[in-house]
This record gives structure tokens, C-alpha cells and sequence, in this order.
């Protein structure tokens, strides 16, 4: 893992200079009854305002932009079944470049949709029988494409990690910073802006309880694999870190914690009936977190990473109805 | 009507320094989504996002600010069942005032736990026998309370109308602004900060399709009463205009919209699923009437104010997911 070159705190300020005019500068919300209960200064930084929903339009078009001529030409391939599949065919538009995207046969069809109403190329596989990341392997060899994974790619992570330069930037150092934890893209971008910008800050990453591949890789020093665990945070359903973000994450982050389906759904109902904000239960993973921690937050500036709000508004309903 | 002394836009200019560092400066959104469904460039400010989750809150702190030593001794009496009474709770709990609020007696109790939490006491009253602005005038007479109405009030009026202050402020003139109508505070102070700041702008209220008074009223130049109309915009039931705010809203109103309870919802889940939002029945007002208006809209610059977004979170859900 030491060969691999990893991303600095200087790409984050790079792929802040790409994105600038293209990604939201998200603002940062704050919640009288969220300090009160927590007896800290707390403040979220709402990247379910962001282009398509979600911070992943940060990284997507932060690695698209560096690409050469003959790459925009070719096109860019992509596996996701979420918002990296929107967040790259939505950047690829944006800068002209064609875009493949390599879905499950059952994504939602909204998703599907959304991804080719960008413009984006859908590329159907059967998730049971077939290998999504040796489909787009092959779609890129065939046809000259570059494959964007969705988290363990050094654009990606720059672009991520200015979500946090943000945050940072706008309410000056922190004591403590609460991100989601999937595939580890956005934590270790993060990371290395919250290293940077506010050095004493305890950085911790959030993953659903259902699936603590983080957890375990964090604690073993070595990258655990899990099967797709069933939990609600649809957007942390990863089954492993990568050798980037691990690199970053084992090197930067204080710990790992997790939030249950339960923590996730209570947290978004606060959001929407007191922030009035509508966060996906994996955007809710930082505040659980938080929550648990509150006998170590007491006074203390902390920082949440609110990373989405892309829910179906059926199932917003009902996990708001409840 | 001529007799009364209407507020003007100095009255507002006074209101939003009193208010300053107490009320939020609440954010201005922008959705390509509905600048490309309109083919207009539509700003979106965000009162959901006040404290207390609407508008209610700046008149009810500007009229408080002006009570007299006597009057702040004394307290404050409203009768309300919604906003106004939370408002008027919170804004006395800030100033040091006593705040007595007279609510129906199946008001939800979530609204009297939430008046009560902000230290305001409770006054419950029938309402199927009793009139409630008599009993906040009695009140009123016996124990030498303030009574501040939640709308005809030229405090209340010019509290409210440092919403569309701001909105002028942060985004320059625009060519059409839109804002809820119930009893009119909102509109009329709204009416005043804009003729003052984009004079050629055209000022629309909207109201429920199923109470509309506040057009009969307009069109005949005669305050016309109704009864409680039955509408999912909970903030907007009021049954007549008030002398100043109808005094306003004549002078300075370009028009009277309506829009139906469908396509109230139609909006919330617009709001929700594409803004991330959550905005009440009535906060939606605006947007609807926008949308009907789209074939006069065509390369204008669009205001649209976002009431509030206090809906019960049951409620919020069913109406999303049904």
C-alpha cells in the first residue's frame, strides 16, 4: 500500500479550483435544538443540496475535467447503480464527454432514467450471474473508454475532499468532524482537507452497523470484505474499502463508528421536521454518530457531513410516516 | 380605510434592524430544475428555513421589540392555533415578556407542547362556542396584556415584509414576485419592500382555490368574509383581509391567484425530491401560481416566497408517499 501515491491536501485545492462555478458551494446549517442537545456548536454542511443531490458530483467532475483529448473523446465508462451514475453522466455532459454507465438490470427505474435523461449510455447487466467491474474493465479496454471507479481514484478524492476545504473555510477549525463512511471516498478526501485546515480536529468516519467492513479494516490494518449488508443507507452498502481511501483513512481518521437502520430513520425525521430538510438515511450517518458521542462533544465545535438527499419520495414518505 | 395610517417601507427598513441578529437572514435557493420547467430564472426564498420553521416569527418580534417598559411587564396576549402562537411564544421568551396565547381546545398537541416549551401559558378555549378574539380581548382589557393580532397589525405587516427585503437585496429587481395569502400580512409587507426596491416589479398573492376572499376582495374593492375554507394550506384558512393589510394589498398587489390543494402537493413533493425541502402546504403557494403563469413568465426574473414549513411530520409522509 505504500507504493500507491496518495492523494494531497494541494489536489483538494486543485479540484477546488475545477469544480468552482460547476458544484454548489453548499452552504453550512446550524440547529438551536441540535446544540442544545448536544451541548455543542454543531454545524452541518448540506451536500443534499448539492447538484443531483449529492457530493458525488464533487469528485465526478473533478477527475472528468482532468481528462486529456483523446480521453473526452473516447468517453468515460462508470459501474454504479446510484449517484455516482448520475454524477458522472451529468459531469460528462457538462464537459462533452460520452459517457457509459454500467447498471443492474433492477436499478430503480427512476435511477436509470435520471442517468439517461444526463445523457449518459446505460449498459445493462445482470447483477446475480455478472461481474459489473469486469464489464466496464472490458467496455474501457474495447473501446478506449477511461473507467472512473466511484471512490478509490485520487481525482475522486480530491473533488470529495472539498466538500470539507469548504466547511472549514466558512466556520474556521473544529474539534471534532462526523463523515459517512461507504467506499471511503468522501472520508478520505475529507480527511486530508480537515488535516490541513484544522490539524487538531478528531476526524471520525460513520458506517452503517449492518456492514463495519471500515470498522474492521481500521482496527486490523488490513482491508476487510463483507457481503452487501442489508441496511437502509443504500449509499454505504459497500463490501470494502479501497487502497487509496484505506490509505488515507488508516493514516487520518481518529476512529470508525456505526449507526443502526433505527439511529438513521430518527435522524432523518429530525431533519425534515426540524430543519426542514429532506437527508437520505445515509446523509443521516453523521449526526447518529454524534449523538452517541455526545458526553465527549460537550463544548466542543463539530462539524457533520450531511452527503445526500437522493430518497425516493415514496419511501421518504413512508420512513417519514411511520 | 383611508383614515388608517398604513406602514410604510421606513416602518419595514426599522422592523428588519430590530430584528437583526435575532431572526435568521434565511437563505435564497435556486433549482435549474424549475428555471428550465419555466424557462425563467427563479430565486426561492427560504422561510421554512426561519427559526421556528416560517415568516411568522419576524413580525412577531418586531412587534414585541416596540413594547413599552409598561407593556413588557404587563405581556402579550395572540390567539392563534398555528404559527403566529409559537411566534409570538418564542419572540417573548427572547425579549423577557410574558406571552399568554388563547388556542382551540383540539388545537394538535404538538403546537401547545411546542407554545408551552417556549415558556408561553396557555389559554384553551371552545372552539365551536367561543370567540377567541374576544376572549384575547378580555384578556387583554383585564389584565392589561398587549393583544397582537396575527396579521392586521402595522408591526406584524412590516416584520413581515423584510422577507421580500432581503430577497430584493440579495438578488437585485425582479419582474415578478409571488407570496401566500391568508389574512395578508405577509403580502402587504412584502408589497412594501417591493415597490420600494424593484418598482416595476408585479406583485401576486395566492390563495387556496378553496377560500378565495382575498381575490373577491380585491376584484370588489370590499373586504369580503367567508367561512373557514377546507384546504390542506393550514396557514392560509383565515376567513377575511384585515383593513391595513387589505389597505395595502389594493394599493400595491398586482393580482389574486388561487391555487388548488393538488397542486399543493404536487409541489411539496417537488420541493422534497428535487430541493431537498421540506415546505408546508401553504409555503407552496407561490410555486404553484408561478407555474400557471409560466406562458407570462418566459426570460422574466422570478421571486417566489417560501412560507413555511411546519407540517406535522405524519402528515408530511402520507402526503409524500400516497
Amino acid at each position: 500500500m505504500n507504493t500507491l501515491d496518495l492523494p494531497s491536501f494541494d489536489d483538494v485545492i486543485a479540484a477546488s479550483k475545477r469544480i468552482e462555478g460547476h458544484a454548489h458551494r453548499t452552504p453550512v446549517m446550524t440547529s438551536r435544538t441540535v446544540n442544545e442537545a448536544l451541548g455543542a456548536e454543531v454545524f452541518f454542511k448540506c451536500e443534499n443540496l448539492q447538484r443531483m443531490g449529492a457530493f458525488k458530483f464533487r469528485g465526478a467532475f473533478n477527475a472528468l475535467s482532468k481528462f486529456d483529448a483523446r480521453q473526452r473523446q473516447a468517453g468515460v465508462v462508470a459501474f454504479s447503480s446510484g449517484n455516482h451514475a448520475q454524477a458522472i453522466a451529468l459531469s460528462a455532459k457538462l464537459l462533452g464527454i460520452p459517457a457509459t454507465i454500467v447498471m443492474p438490470h433492477d436499478a430503480p427505474a427512476t435511477k436509470v432514467a435520471a442517468t439517461k435523461g444526463y445523457g449518459g449510455q446505460v449498459v445493462v447487466y445482470d447483477r446475480y450471474k455478472e461481474d459489473r467491474e469486469q464489464i466496464g474493465r472490458d467496455l474501457a479496454e474495447k473501446h478506449g473508454l477511461t473507467l472512473i471507479p466511484p471512490y478509490d481514484h485520487p481525482d475522486v478524492i480530491a473533488g470529495q475532499g472539498t466538500a470539507a476545504k469548504e466547511l472549514f473555510e466558512d466556520v474556521g477549525p473544529l474539534d471534532a468532524f462526523f463523515a459517512p463512511l461507504g467506499g471511503g471516498g468522501l472520508l478520505s478526501g475529507c480527511a486530508l482537507a480537515a488535516r490541513a485546515l484544522s490539524p487538531d480536529c478528531k476526524i471520525y468516519g460513520v458506517e452503517p452497523a449492518a456492514g463495519n467492513d471500515g470498522q474492521q479494516s481500521f482496527r486490523s490494518g488490513t482491508i476487510a470484505h463483507i457481503d452487501t449488508p442489508q441496511t437502509i443507507a443504500d449509499g454505504a452498502q459497500t463490501q470494502h474499502l479501497g487502497n487509496y481511501t484505506f490509505g488515507i483513512i488508516r493514516r487520518d481518521v481518529d476512529d470508525i463508528l456505526t449507526a443502526s437502520d433505527d439511529e438513521l430513520v430518527e435522524c432523518m425525521r429530525f431533519f425534515a421536521s426540524r430543519m426542514k430538510l429532506v437527508v437520505e438515511p445515509t446523509g443521516c450517518l453523521g449526526l447518529a454518530a454524534a449523538k452517541q458521542m455526545k458526553a465527549h462533544l460537550e463544548g466542543k465545535r463539530v462539524g457533520i457531513l450531511v452527503s445526500g438527499g437522493n430518497v425516493d419520495i415514496a419511501r421518504l414518505g413512508s420512513l417519514l410516516g411511520s
